[in-house]
């Protein structure tokens, strides 16, 4: 397309478009898909999973498959370093508890996905649906999403 | 300040004006502080680090202080799971080693670390200056740092 160059009205200043530009940017088109665990799992098989995954954090999902924790490396590390035996320990004693959860929705912005993780300082946000009467996990969204959107933004910006 | 509304002659377009704003940002401005270990700490008294300070990434240093590694939350869940004891595992055992090791400098622009950060599959590179033969740590980027920079830039946006 032939670009816009020289006079041009838009009624807006170049900041208030690219504040425009970022609001528009939806989790639905970034987010990763979710990597899940069952309560029961021990230690032992969520470090597995997420090696095998390659992903630093796992969602945790109740007998109907719905959102009951969150499951993170630092939560893995720590139990390592105790005195139990990771195959005996089931993830649900040691993963951060519903509703203490911090989640999102494919329709939310992505910069609101950003201040969030930076907010509550963690790493990963499971994206949910309702079901029933809780929230099923169909997506991720961590700093790495967010690093991709930032590069997608400039690149874009740069053609 | 007076917004600029309206007709306004910029020889540039909204995009340019985006992408140079991204390019302008500079990795000096968005680093934070390193936290370096010993080659010579065991994997044990890294993981207390990493939990006392709170990072997923210390940055290994010699005995002239220069950088010699990189050490992950990964690397640490991968030695607690296997049959070696954390006491006596020396990190430089088990940590990325230099010149395998992906670095950064503080005037490099914040982007083209991001990009790294995506295109390595890594959590953090140390921001190093030159000293001697070898490279002294004076910070840290991760993707903290950027998920940070893109909500200062759309804040900054939106203002």
């Amino acid at each position: 397309a032939r670009p816009r160059v020289g006079y041009f009205y838009t009624g807006q200043t170049p900041f208030t478009l690219l504040s425009e530009q970022i609001q528009k940017m939806e989790v639905r088109n970034y987010q990763s898909l979710p990597v899940v665990a069952k309560e029961s799992s021990s230690a032992y098989e969520a470090v597995c999973t997420m090696f095998l995954e390659d992903v630093g954090s796992l969602f945790v999902v109740n007998d109907q498959g719905l959102l009951s924790g969150v499951l993170s490396r630092k939560d893995l590390l720590r139990t390592a370093i105790g005195s139990q035996d990771m195959n005996h320990v089931p993830i649900s004693v040691i993963m951060s508890r519903m509703p203490n959860i911090t989640f999102c929705r494919s329709d939310d912005a992505v910069i609101d996905v950003a201040e969030l993780l930076i907010s509550r300082e963690i790493d990963a946000l499971p994206v949910v649906r309702t079901k029933g009467d809780g929230l099923e996990v169909i997506g991720r969204m961590t700093k790495t999403n967010i690093t991709k959107a930032f590069v997608e933004l400039a690149r874009g910006a740069a053609e």
